[in-house]
């Protein structure tokens, strides 16, 4: 059963038992564009007491820049190092742990934020917002879907400008071109904004997957797979057991969390309400829930 | 085990036990522009006898009308009303099975084909070939996603034209309008064409599939499904024990003919080989075997 966090020593006992913590972002620090109150103040007070913090998030659309630049309007500080994007994990991911080769290039469905971190780390790539992918084809013209064995993988995130050439040829590399990398930075079904819900980056890899269905396996990064933890790992050498995942939904970040075996805090301030994780048939059951990630403030001004 | 039609007496045996033929058309009775040998006698020899010829194709994008013109083009005999492409099957089932409102409107993602059809059965609709949406949203920009009460049906054919506002609004419609009906022509993941595989109507649905999963399922009324034949029963009253389905597919159209308690014939002149059917683990078996559909032609000639 979850334990759940309410007075003074509960606050305390949990933060005196982590190094590290891993924030998801959305729900959890903000809502959009407006501060989770208290949560300013929490955060700076885990820095002053020596904790690494970690901000982890699927969101496949901003380089750790962009999300850095939103830290800095918020006020929050955040150093470039500490942010986990979707599209930076799945760049490192290509580079350290798959050693994506200097003379291959990845075909991107994806927005600038995943360029601009695969430039980061010195990957080659195309498609993405490059002008000539982002064009309508005329029915049953396939011309401009090419071949191209410098392709050595096919990289799926959120993408608004998804159009079936980019399908086509995505879809050409993973099935000609030998050894063709499938990954997508996640495998999100749908995401909440402006009072309504949208397809997510999972659903803008969907045709692909359903058309390479048994052929091909994507490797899937964020939460909740493992290997955005693998970077974040690899970087920075955190003990497992000193590190506890914070996030305010149970199927992508708690689920992280256990089976990356971290511990787990869930804020309510998200999608969850307290009655589902207390629920009989409940299956993802984080180790610690607390309201809000702003109720740690009284420690922070004690 | 599958019967091998090969001589004579196999062949008149064939002809006289059944009264209506459904066809498949590409692999069967063309190859993309090109007729098969053979073929054009062996249709017109049927129809000589007073058989029932239907053609059933999965393709979503041509109407009736266009499917016609590819008939006459070929120099072959057929009707409108022997015809059943997806995109017409759809626009009756939605009329005669599901007895769709007239107050209400279908949202298309898919080609002019769709739309045609619809517009045969009297079928408000909205989206498809609509200038609006199709184009391109910026990042993050969700204003033109709109809700619209009067969509009672998102219908998903072959769409390559299929972009985020297309997807987006016809998700919005699935979640939030009461009994919206979710209706894809086929469900193919690819199909093949200029000598690779391009990802199918099934890929271009599958955003739609995925980001509903769990609250909406699709009816699928293309092969293999039973929709598809449904309409054609409906609207043409044969006996089941005498017609047989003509295919070069086991997993659409053969599988459509068992299901549907027809007889069923493999020509072999698509996608599946011999030696695929002999296999002991085949798990799709017609009753009958051809080389091609043209081997039937030594008895037009008799």
């Amino acid at each position: 059963m979850a334990s759940f966090i309410e007075s003074d020593s509960d606050r305390k006992a949990f933060i005196d038992r982590f190094e590290n913590y891993l924030f998801d972002c959305d729900g959890v620090i903000w809502h959009g564009d407006q501060l989770i109150p208290g949560v300013k103040d929490v955060l700076a007070y885990l820095r002053g007491r020596g904790k690494r913090l970690f901000f982890v998030t699927n969101n496949a659309t901003k380089s750790r820049e962009s999300f850095k630049s939103k830290f800095d309007r918020l006020g929050i500080e955040a150093d470039l190092d500490e942010i986990f994007g979707s599209a930076y994990a799945t760049a490192l991911y290509l580079k350290r742990i798959l050693k994506f080769p200097e003379h291959k290039k990845v075909y991107v469905i994806g927005e600038k934020g995943v360029e601009d971190e695969l430039a980061s780390e010195n990957i080659r790539y195309c498609g993405g917002t490059d002008p000539a992918d982002n064009e309508f084809l005329e029915l049953m013209d396939f011309s401009s879907v090419t071949t191209d064995k410098e392709v050595g993988a096919v990289l799926c995130g959120f993408d608004m400008h998804i159009n079936y050439k980019k399908l086509a040829k995505a879809h050409r590399y993973l099935i000609e071109n030998e050894d063709c990398h499938f990954i997508l930075t996640n495998d999100d079904s749908t995401f909440p904004t402006d009072g309504s819900i949208f397809p997510g980056s999972g659903a803008i890899s969907a045709p692909l997957r359903y058309a390479v269905a048994g052929k091909k396996t994507p490797i899937v990064v964020g939460k909740p797979n493992q290997p955005m933890l693998d970077c974040i790992l690899d970087k920075h050498h955190l003990d497992r057991s000193k590190t506890c995942m914070i996030g305010d939904r149970l199927d992508t970040d708690i689920l992280f969390g256990i089976n990356g075996q971290l511990s787990t805090l869930l804020v309510l301030t998200g999608v969850v309400k307290k009655a589902e994780i207390e629920q009989a048939d409940a299956k993802i059951i984080p180790e610690f829930v607390i309201d809000s990630l702003g109720d740690f403030a009284p420690l922070a001004s004690a």
